[in-house]
């Protein structure tokens, strides 16, 4: 046998285990040198048959791990995104989504799960915590800290965001009570009571639920998976209306997990310029990135429009209560607005963060974590594909959820009261709009593990959807 | 000699001592068995006489101590109050005055002081909340606490608030990141943009600055050192405009230090009733009461109409950044602003605090802080008696300064910057009102302990404030 054919046999048996699943979404192959006894091939011949296969988008090769599969059988197409934009409007969220967002906000599948004993990075955060506390004096617990917060932490913060592109100075930083109190700050900023947003559709309910609470309209602009949110349509917005401030999430927002295009990204700039934006960007999840880390917006933002808003919560830990934010030129304005609105933040606390940030047990944790969220949701993705139903699916590359489109007929809003009852909680679609759109759409969340408990949650949740149609 | 000449022979000779310092304000007074042995007088003829002078206002007695100085001497009238009222006005906080909150937020006379070790009261509260870090697993850190706060912490503060005679329900409490916090939660769920608020004259700087942020405007109300907010001036201001709120602080509110009369407190409540009122009371002080602590006016409000707001920044420490708010009418509104805009409090933290309020070691806290800041108050004022100039100060039975009137020429505002490069920090009368009043007094703090480096400082501030005149 030629050489090429050698290669070619060997790809074509793993195009044929892949598509049949013999190995599935995010396994991996067996080792060169087992593919190599196992065949009767050479290294080199091995070698090419996956590079070609990993050329096809089929293997995602990972350094000293081999090679895996990246490939989503055909039946997972993508969730399709919205196209109409409605009229500005005030937002009302319902009690029943505001009880579903209470229950859902961190978890879906299974509520009140007893999850064990901490990651060893959170451990570390907290013993850092706990000595800070201790070596509290007197002119500590009797001042407040400054209203921008303690200098160390935005020293340290500012270090990091400079790895990922965006060289920011400490001064430039803003310390909140988490990543909502940062939006809610920049809100404030930016707009008064009947002002019109634009936000992400879907997006995160947490923005909704703030422009309800300031008065302030929405317009929903049609964002989808592949790019984010649509340029284009915010043009057409902002032609129409006139618009204050744009809520994006450039790196893996929720629901949509997207990473916005370069070209999105200068695009939505000059929009902000021409017609006198201010872009609030949300960048939870950026942290999280599976593979390179993305920059922020805020990286390329020239012109002082953009107000990034971030926090620990989705990286390291929901009850730091620790955000920050980098308010451009409202920033003045925001530092005075979180002085009067909660004077400072615990001294203790950022100390303590400060110092696990700078003996490097940040860096250490999100490198584990992100290895771990991939996996996890390589092993969702897998398990979607034995529903015994047409839906479409995202593969995000960061984020903590995957998106999930199911048959028009499916109601996710009308199956969350009869999931509850099997004690499975579910994030309906129809949380990220106002407009009642998403009714068919779930959004399920890969940050924790796959215990036998949620695995069997998660199996059972088609019948429970589908049952009702 | 007849018994009668005896004990009034004594009582003259200790009524003179007093009037000329041969014992000052706060002092401790000779012990009955001493005053029986020097004078040859017996045990019920000394007590007899204490026992007038006790009546007569100039000796307070304490169990097991023995009588105290109470007198002021006449050339410490108590400062005078406000009379105008002026129209409703939208508030403009100057740069100057922000620079001066920030420094002397927590502390006059001296800056960057290092005070040294905790008190065993915070030492305590500290290792509680590093026990409760240590006790957090995996459902700890991963979910959000719920809005309204841990129903732990809760509990433990409808507790210690019935002991005060104030019966709640933990249902009816919500944590905050503060009193500050608390109070734009309030303000936020019962006014709007433009609406008018009526505050105490002199009254709480920070209330000022938030009716700027959230545009809303201001009607002070004149409020005296004896009395309180004066209701029949309120009544007037609301029969003249409508007015959505009104702030008070009931207990030792900062600067005037007043404790709220009972008839006061129900003729407020009648006006609330009347004019369709929210009441914010700021009952931050309460807890610090040198005597017996006293009702929140909330304890006798049946119509929901008064929004309580507290922390434990005054009495326990500044860095915890926990408060909470009881939202009357108002409290489901008040939950929901505080999820939308700040999601949710650390839990480890509210459960460390919960701990430790638990365990006892908060009341414990509080007996001996009260005793201490009584002290402290006492050392302060008989400092006063040798400022070479006439002044007026008031005797605050809570909180943690007094409200010091100096001559008309005095330009308190005038004389911050001069003090400052004497490294004096001072803390400016009108700081506490928008119309430029108050400019001849100052607060001054008597919440630290008297170092001589502290007591040099206020030595020195008669200099720096009576030579530019």
């Amino acid at each position: 046998m030629a050489t090429d054919y050698l290669y070619h046999q060997l790809e074509s048996w793993l195009q044929e285990g892949i598509q049949k699943q013999r190995w599935r979404l995010g396994e991996r192959l067996p080792s060169i040198r087992t593919l190599c006894q196992e065949h009767g091939l050479s290294r080199s011949t091995v070698q090419h048959a996956l590079q070609r296969l990993e050329a096809q988008g089929l293997l995602e090769a990972r350094p000293k791990a081999g090679y895996f599969v990246r490939f989503q059988p055909k039946a997972l197409e993508i969730p399709q995104s919205r196209v109409q934009i409605d009229e500005p409007q005030l937002v009302t969220v319902s009690d029943l989504l505001l009880d579903i967002m209470g229950r859902s906000a961190a978890f879906d599948l299974l509520p009140d799960l007893n999850v064990g004993d901490l990651p060893p990075g959170v451990v570390a955060l907290n013993r850092s915590i706990g000595r800070s506390l201790r070596r509290q004096r007197g002119d500590d617990y009797q001042y407040y800290d400054e209203p921008a917060g303690n200098l160390r932490l935005r020293e340290q913060l500012a270090l990091h965001n400079s790895r990922r592109g965006w060289i920011v100075s400490p001064d430039e930083l803003c310390i909140t009570s988490g990543c909502q109190h940062a939006l809610f700050l920049a809100l404030m900023a930016t707009c008064e009571k009947g002002d019109v947003v634009a936000v992400e559709s879907p997006g995160f309910y947490g923005a909704l639920q703030l422009l309800e609470q300031l008065e302030l309209k929405v317009v929903e602009v049609p964002t989808s998976v592949e790019s984010g949110i649509d340029t284009d349509s915010l043009e057409e917005a902002l032609k129409n209306w006139k618009i204050k401030a744009c809520i994006v999430s450039p790196a893996f927002g929720t629901p949509s997990g997207v990473l916005m295009p370069d070209s999105s990204r200068k695009r939505i700039l000059e929009l902000a310029e021409q017609y006198d934006l201010a872009i609030i960007e949300d960048d939870i999840y950026g942290d999280t990135a599976f593979g390179a880390v993305p920059d922020p917006l805020k990286a390329i933002d020239t012109e002082s429009r953009v107000i990034l808003c971030s926090s620990f919560s989705k990286c390291m830990s929901r009850d730091l209560r620790l955000g920050w934010i980098s308010g451009a030129r409202w920033h003045s304005r925001i530092i005075r607005l979180k002085l009067v609105t909660q004077l400072a933040s615990s001294r203790y606390l950022q100390q303590g963060v400060a110092d696990y940030m700078e003996e490097g047990g940040f860096a250490t944790h999100l490198r584990k974590l992100r290895k771990e969220l991939r996996e996890r949701r390589d092993c969702l993705i897998a398990h979607l594909h034995d529903w015994p139903c047409d839906l479409r699916v995202n593969l995000p590359q960061g984020g903590l959820s995957v998106w999930v489109e199911l048959p028009e007929s499916v109601d996710t809003l009308g199956a969350y009261t009869k999931a509850l009852e099997h004690n499975v909680v579910i994030t309906p679609g129809p949380l990220f709009s106002v407009s009642g759109q998403f009714q068919n759409y779930l959004r399920i969340s890969f940050e924790h593990p796959w215990s036998p408990k949620r695995v069997n949650a998660l199996n059972r949740l088609p019948e429970i959807l589908l049952s009702d149609r």
